[in-house]
């Protein structure tokens, strides 16, 4: 009782980058590829292209950039069916320097833009599309955009993009079930050529929940990282999606391995998941940022004073 | 915006006791009834109402057996409009035991049974209710038991039993929001004259979805713990629920205090919430008695094997 059209994508390396300056090393990358591939995961999202003339690659490890060169070293070697993909921010890429989709082992790019940028998305992505990739544009910190500029974006989409998935970004982990519902339906109401997409964040841990809701009203493509790794509280667990979808292409096993032999482990130097300071950001529809900086302070269990300093804001 | 119907049950001594054979000193339980009660939770349960001659108190602590004695040592001399609750399980309390509520400190009864065993449940909890306390029945296990015996049950606790409320209680962390969904209507519609309840494990990190969408279907009594303890995975976190409703009785910050102090020594003391072997167990529909005996063994992080003797028994 699957529904074959839908797609899952793993950005462990990507979103989990947020987390260490991208800097995993390849052979870490590596085990988690081939456990991608062995479980039948659909596509794997690997990092960022960004230029090296806005980001230092001695500040930032391989998969801020994502060389052509580097990603060939992950994928060498390990029959794979999973594609690749790379996520790229508006106005942080050269253009130029994104070789056609024939000469590159990157199979899709995905343009995350705010709303305000969507022209710029737009175009990129239409770049992207010709050079003969598969794209997607991402709407980030949706929960702060829903007004009619919204509607505006997805109409110019839908009218001027070549992209064939748009995704909804529950950046700030404050979307509920019924803030998904509206929003697929919406998306899918001005998106008439396009599949709808979700990646969630879990400061509320409604990141698998609300994925199942976008299930429900028909997104066909679904973020998740393996345990959870991402930014603060991170993503949806791969593995509960795999636990979920019926399709008998995945296997949950070779995530179980990469779990037991390197996720726990990393769980002792990486901080990610489910914490006081993360819940009250996403309560509150904020960016985790500064519960970020708190839980890199003396008074990372100080949640009192932290919930105050963002309730007691003066605005006029 | 808040529906004024809606109560929250805090229950945090009462399934955490089940990760430490209800050993909490009675200092510890005191805070915890202090930050309940400034948070303006409505109700408070402190353990379960067990026959002495069927548990010995050397091997369980106080919050095994809740005697009148040792709950008024909880409660006295803090302010409080909470409501005190115990929980009883069919077959385990002598009801002779039981005082007149008029007698006791104790507010609430709550009889927890299986399907098979509404007619004893309904036989308890009528007691209970003629001896002026507050009950309810919550029907555990129910994602095994959603067949017409559930229906009968239901059928039968509407015309035979004096209860306010029926709880939804899913035991193995097993219900998605469909089912969730599926359920309420369905006590609703036979609960003519009662209220549904709800109580969600976190094996799949569902129960604080699970538990918006009991409220979206309108269940009025929502359980939830303190940083989500109770047993393997735990329960929904209060703190969740007390940041989405709206209902300004209530105050976030003695529970954040509370966290803070309390439960991340604890968390270094008594293992609860998201971990794979309860993931698997959810997933499967399944008592997380054999995960937690994986984690008590020195096969804890061994998720492959333990998922295959869950998935390779023979039933024929």
């Amino acid at each position: 009782m699957f529904r074959e059209q839908i797609k899952v994508l793993d950005c462990t390396i990507r979103d989990g980058g947020l987390m260490n300056k991208h800097d995993f090393d390849i052979e870490f990358v590596k085990k988690v590829y081939k456990a991608i591939s062995a479980s039948g995961v659909d596509y794997i999202e690997l990092g960022y292209k960004n230029s090296k003339e806005l980001f230092s690659s001695k500040e930032y490890g391989y998969w801020k950039f994502c060389d052509d060169e580097v990603l060939k070293r992950v994928i060498d070697g390990v029959e794979s069916k999973t594609k690749l993909s790379v996520m790229v921010d508006v106005g942080r890429v050269k253009l130029d320097d994104v070789k056609p989709s024939s000469e590159s082992p990157v199979d899709m790019i995905r343009t995350a833009t705010y709303v305000k940028d969507v022209d710029k998305a737009i175009h990129m992505a239409n770049h992207f599309s010709e050079k003969g990739y598969e794209t997607t544009i991402n709407i980030m910190a949706i929960s702060r955009d829903q007004g009619p500029e919204l509607e505006e974006a997805l109409h110019q989409i839908e009218e001027e993009s070549a992209v064939g998935i748009v995704y909804i970004v529950d950046s700030f982990g404050a979307l509920y079930q019924e803030s998904v519902e509206h929003l697929v339906k919406l998306f899918k109401s001005f998106l008439r050529t396009k599949e709808v997409g979700f990646h969630g964040h879990n400061h509320q841990q409604l990141a698998f929940g609300n994925t199942i809701e976008a299930i429900i009203h028909n997104a066909n493509y679904l973020d998740g990282t393996v345990y959870g790794l991402g930014r603060a509280a991170g993503n949806c667990p791969l593995e509960l999606i795999i636990g979920f979808l019926k399709n008998p292409k995945f296997d949950i096993r070779p995530i179980l391995d990469l779990i037991s032999s390197e996720f726990i482990p990393l769980r002792e130097k990486i901080e990610w998941g489910y914490l006081i300071p993360y819940a009250i950001s996403g309560m509150m529809n904020e960016h985790p940022r500064a519960a970020m900086a708190l839980r890199e302070s003396d008074k990372k269990e100080n949640y009192r004073e932290f919930y105050e300093s963002l309730t007691n804001v003066d605005v006029e």
